[in-house]
């Protein structure tokens, strides 16, 4: 080949990275190109520094794409209207940013790396997290694949409030939308384990209707076809009930609440790149990058 | 034997019911006795009337017993006081109560059932519930033997808080208590499998430490084995820490923090009794049972 990966990815926008098997891609280009397309009047471009969007470590043996959209009615209204209307049009913000306008910020990581073991490590991770204007459950999903034979799959419609204390939100997004169907359909699969993150913080994240699961596969043929034939369409009728019944569905949200949402959406974000983030970055390229890294996720997760 | 099961129950107090294998009655009279022996200061002594503290169904294939000590701060001054001297005493109440009387209720339910089957049913369960004057996590723990070979075992540490919102809640009750060790080792036994209830609600209760698993033994002796080695070690273990860590230590609760853990526990204690208690009680022992039962339940729940 007369190109290697290195250059491969440099060029790539943040779905044509290389090194995934064909299905793994097609679901991660299927399920965000799916989102994009029903929610694109919603999100702004990406506006990441180029050496944010790829960058790598110093070796050359761990890459990464990172791609943030930030929602239109959560960006600051600079990003939307010159500054000398900014003021003026400030007081008339909720007319210029429809009911309908719900997204905080659409993102999407890929991470590979080479063990010094001569394996290979590949993550990619969607999120899509709504603003304050609805309690609806954000939608997250994680596929960490540290042989092509070993995949950890985290699949969760993050609850935004507090389930115990109620039910009534607990029946709306989890029992009535029939999620745990999807999780059933791929407990049946033999390779398939219920897997327990060593973050207890990552645990509490978790709905009753999560996916948290590690497959472990004979051949990577096999690994293939479990997320082609399975792992796909699961993911997909996920992410088809979270936009029908949460990211597209009119909420009443009092002042109160919204005051609520926007502080436990906060210290969720804050220990997603904190605990969870930071130290992969951290590990795979190095304290620069990671800073560099991170500041760019903050300036989106943390705009409003 | 010149007296059957049924007479025997009759006579007995709750920690003697018969059906059970010894391995089984054993934890399950241990954990109540060492409760009891630690906090028997703060319990008041069971009060509940004699077909309430055993009951049956009407062709006699179900048997209950239940048992509900509430705590001493927890319980209406008329119990503890004369009437006469009570309205007198009612402002000193805070006085009277030490700071170290936490407790709510302890309960205990056994519920044994011969199935249409054939097969028998057995349920014990154990539950120390704190009073708002600690934000302490509760403790609960159920065993459902479905056949003597097929257990579900149920143990918590219940958050009182929003795990989410309050990540030092979750550091320093359940990642600095070490929880997660004693869910480790039930993990590594070939025979345990992580486990699903059904309820939702259920599943929203659980910490990131629960364990709730299914174990399948090919033998009842090797279910007795599992109970005596394994689950023994790990149900003490975790209510030590409970004690220790949860029900006698000292924490600071604003009447805010309070006003709001007494409604949380309200939706968790009616959510435990509807969801979870009233379908089996009114399978098991038909609607007039289930009826007194469940109001002798609420009586002491909600008696604060």
């Amino acid at each position: 080949m007369a190109e290697g990966p290195k250059k491969a990815i440099r060029r790539s926008t943040f779905m044509e990275v290389p090194y995934l098997s064909d299905p793994h891609r097609n679901l991660m280009v299927d399920l965000t190109s799916t989102v994009e397309t029903r929610l694109d009047s919603q999100l702004l471009p990406c506006t990441l520094p180029e050496n944010v969007r790829y960058f790598e470590n110093q070796n050359g043996t761990s890459h990464a794409t990172l791609y943030l959209r930030s929602g239109i009615s959560s960006s600051p209204l600079e990003e939307i209207l010159t500054v000398e209307i900014c003021s003026v049009l400030k007081d008339l913000r909720p007319l210029l940013t429809s009911e309908l306008e719900k997204i905080d910020f659409l993102s999407g990581i890929w991470i590979h790396s080479e063990l010094p073991t001569g394996g290979e490590l590949n993550i990619t991770s969607l999120a899509m997290y709504l603003n304050s204007s609805t309690d609806a459950p954000n939608f997250t999903m994680d596929l960490i694949l540290s042989s092509p034979t070993s995949l950890i799959l985290y699949l969760n419609l993050l609850p935004r409030k507090d389930l115990v204390l109620h039910p009534d939100y607990l029946n709306t997004f989890y029992q009535d939308t029939e999620l745990e169907t999807q999780r059933q359909l791929l407990d049946k699969i033999p390779e398939v384990r219920p897997y327990f993150s060593p973050s207890l913080y990552v645990r509490s994240l978790l709905s009753p209707t999560a996916i948290m699961v590690r497959i472990e596969a004979e051949a990577a043929e096999r690994m293939e076809e479990i997320i082609r034939e399975h792992v796909h369409p699961v993911a997909k009728e996920a992410l088809r009930i979270w936009m029908d019944q949460c990211a597209c569905v009119k909420r009443e949200v009092s002042q109160t609440e919204r005051d609520y949402l926007r502080k436990r959406d906060e210290v969720v974000k804050t220990n997603t790149i904190e605990a969870d983030l930071a130290s992969s970055l951290l590990r795979l390229f190095g304290p620069e990058t990671a800073d560099r890294v991170q500041a760019a996720i903050r300036a989106v997760y943390f705009s409003t």
